[in-house]
């Protein structure tokens, strides 16, 4: 990807919005520390980057998506620290770093989910819009996020784990909610900042679902192909804990197949919009071409 | 109080609106299990009478009142699930029923906390209201949910607990962010309802901080001069927990005074209001002479 320098920029963009709403809020300073800490601790940001590359597809101003950029980076922050507590993966390690609960400690580590979650609506509330697209914007926000989204999905993940007969279907249902219902809201809500039509909103969402499922399976690969040293974790982890995936269904060539499809609907999606949208584009290849 | 009949009828309808709310939304069955099982462990339900009584002090058709009533159980379940984790309260039973957690496991506990307060800001932008008062909804109730209001003072009171030097002001600060918030913010919610003016909106918030204080104080004295069978807990755990209380920092008589004086405070806040408001005073009574 040659587009290094818009994704480092959205990157720092977001950083920054998310630095200055937790300060601007009155807030205990073991609270505002833990849920910082969470922030700052790094990562893609594929989120916001999906939400400006739309706006900057549309020709629409990037600061209109500060606030969708902030909210979707703390819900998927909330996630990885409740996903990381000792009653779910029990993980000690994020990136590197000693995981929330383990920084500080387990109470504190739920309780700064639950204010990531709750304080990314309240900012969706407060952003700067006509109130009726700031509605579907917080609607489409807890569809995605919740029992129906990805709340739902990282329960049945979780069930999925016990079990050695999980079937293609079923794993896929499990993606599209746990990772891909961010994923495709992340493109929703950018298309109804920049005020596109319902067929482009449309389009965008089919684009995110196929980048989600590519994304996924791209992960599986890695897992069984990548370099350690690249990835940050050790390879082989899913077989050691016959995790179900993609390479485990399809076989590996199978799997990279798969990917293809996915990738060649999610071009289809974005051929169809009314505007070119190179960036988009840019953003699938990074995605599905990532060593890690 | 004699508005025995009205309770019940509130809280009856806003069980069944929680029930086909909850019905009607797409999520793996463990999920819904465990959110219906504490959403339907019973309740006083103050927080939705606060708004029904509101809406029928402004003569309002009660219907309008049923997602933010529902909303707000929802928000106050989510919280009583996550704080009797192993890691916060570590709570085995809760209305002589086993906790979430033991019931369930606890990871369902933490994701079905986590999928009420996301669904519950679902249903508000879901609800049949004009945007703009719906985003003032949304606002005011992330705001008295989240990091500044309830998950907050729920994060002081832990660290208090491990404190003997708290002082009135902190345990005054803690107790309007961790319970206060939220009978505040319904009858706030109840006013945006009912299309108050700014002046009784204000003074309906100030009752609601004058109830929230007496509700607590209430609740110290009864742990001192309760009745252990009307009360369904042991009394004097207070004590035994070394818990900062009002009775412990003004004395049996200093706390009953305090909570007069709270109760002059509200009473003071009702008669201000542009119309009579007898429900409202008696749902105050209700708050201060019950026995459990």
């Amino acid at each position: 990807m040659n587009r290094t320098d818009d994704l480092n920029k959205w990157k720092r963009t977001v950083e920054e919005s998310m630095r200055l709403l937790i300060e601007a809020s009155d807030m205990p300073t073991r609270l505002r520390d833990a849920m910082s800490y969470s922030l700052e601790a790094g990562g893609k940001r594929i989120r916001p980057a999906l939400v400006y590359a739309v706006l900057e597809t549309y020709g629409v101003p990037l600061e209109r998506g500060n606030e969708v950029a902030a909210a979707l980076e703390m819900v998927h922050t909330y996630s990885l620290i409740h996903d990381d507590l000792p009653a779910m993966d029990d993980d000690d390690l994020r990136r590197g770093r000693p995981t929330n609960h383990r920084q500080f400690d387990e109470a504190t580590a739920i309780l700064a989910g639950d204010a990531l979650l709750t304080d990314a609506f309240r900012i969706l509330a407060h952003m700067s819009l006509p109130a009726v697209e700031k509605v579907k914007i917080i609607e489409a926000f807890g569809l995605a996020a919740g029992s129906s989204g990805m709340v739902g999905g990282q329960l049945d993940d979780m069930l999925a784990e016990k079990r050695n007969d999980v079937t293609l279907q079923e794993l896929q249902s499990i993606h599209e909610r746990k990772t891909g219902a961010l994923l495709v809201y992340a493109l929703e809500a950018g298309g109804i900042l920049a005020g596109v039509s319902e067929e482009d909103r449309s389009q965008l969402k089919q684009f995110g679902r196929h980048l989600g499922i590519a994304f996924q399976i791209q992960d599986d690969i890695l897992d069984v192909v990548g370099d350690e040293q690249t990835i940050g974790k050790r390879v082989g982890s899913d077989e050691e804990n016959e995790k179900t995936t993609y390479p485990k269904l399809l076989g590996l060539d199978g799997a990279k197949r798969a990917l293809d499809a996915e990738v060649e609907a999610a071009t289809f999606a974005i051929e169809s919009l009314s505007t070119p949208a190179p960036l988009l584009l840019d953003l699938l290849a990074f995605v599905v071409k990532r060593n890690h």
